[in-house]
């Protein structure tokens, strides 16, 4: 089933039907991670698209440390290639649910929206844990007509960062 | 990005229109408590609205003893002074998602729906965790051109009171 | 509140009206798991619905083996008849929250929609945590003017079988 035709400008979209596309944007984000398919990873992102995991602590102080920082598609890729290897021994399932989305702002021809989430993490011969919740805090394009992530930083609630952070959020 | 228009009485809501105010006034509710920008939660509410955080078991048996008991927005004002004094050394995070939302039934100009809801807690330098999880059962009315809270009961599943429930679910 | 019409044909749906019939459908379903009404639990299926929990690994190389496996009505209805004799001494209350719902095909007269759930326990004098979490694939028809499930598996991430998943998800 094929995306619906978007406008030329997101503010001739209502906010409802915006909530439904980037909704939409979401799901085939989270879908792909859970899958465990993250080559299909920079693809949700602008060529120059930035990606952030921090904690809330650094994002409410504008402190600009990350715990992971990836600017452009070809550091997403890269990022990708360092979890190829690093995984490989160490099987674990995630799994996103999102919720609460919220258009916060339209403007210079993108728009600004932040979703809730939880990540829950199953590894092998256990049970299955909370492994982080938070926000995510998005600004959305369109780009070659397709809702693309111009910025996406997950905003993670703990101040803890966990050790296997390495998987995108 | 100001909020729909609001027909003058609920029921010419159709279903769908319903659900999606509801669920906005939901998501503005659960983002001013993740932020913790409890100051806006009274305004949720109308002027005599009820809050109550109660145990599943007390509300399937009709029991009135709950656990926090709020009526109108003065004694709603009082509890956040009453936070703003506690938390002040205790600095933990929630993050609400909430899900599965069903109209129950729509009677007396009020719409009485139900939404499911896990809280999640992060303190500093600790993990997250399940804090609650439970349902909202609210009576939500037209006021001043908005939709309100004028009930809005927090059921929990759990019969164990978590003693820091004095943060507003 | 009655559900909205159907059409005569899931392929006369658009995107956005399924979506949002799925998501009625399944949130009906939700409630009735939750508030323990699992007497209602046969009538999201088709006569001869196949219902299944099985773990992510076994989904994903093929492998038949269940957790556990009904087919047909009468399957569901034998396992609530054992579910009822067992769960008497320990009661328990869960909790579903889904998200993050795709719409996969429509084919044969049927849509396939796969959505994210996590599922909380809450048992007497103790907190809630995480019982299960993974996701639904489904396949949907229209019987007697009705959306049912053809087909509900319902595939958990971790590996690990929880003793208590004799309660449907």
């Amino acid at each position: 089933m094929s995306a619906p035709a978007l406008p030329a400008d997101l503010a001739m979209f209502d906010e409802r039907d915006l909530l439904y596309a980037l909704d939409r944007l979401n799901n085939d984000y989270v879908h792909a991670l859970d899958e465990g398919d993250i080559e299909q990873w920079p693809g949700f992102f602008t060529e120059d698209g930035l990606y952030k995991i921090t904690p809330r602590e650094n994002y409410e102080n504008d402190l600009p440390i990350a715990v992971v920082y990836c600017e452009g598609r070809g550091m997403l890729q890269d990022r990708i290639t360092a979890i190829r290897k690093t995984l490989l021994f160490a099987p674990r399932a995630l799994r996103h649910i999102t919720g609460n989305m919220r258009i916060l702002a339209i403007e210079d021809g993108a728009v600004r929206a932040q979703t809730n989430y939880a990540v829950f993490e199953s590894t092998r011969d256990d049970h299955t844990r909370v492994f982080n919740a938070g926000r995510y805090v998005d600004r959305v394009v369109i780009e070659n007509g397709a809702l693309r992530y111009s910025e996406r930083v997950c905003v993670y609630d703990s101040s803890m960062i966990p050790t296997s952070v390495i998987y995108p959020i």
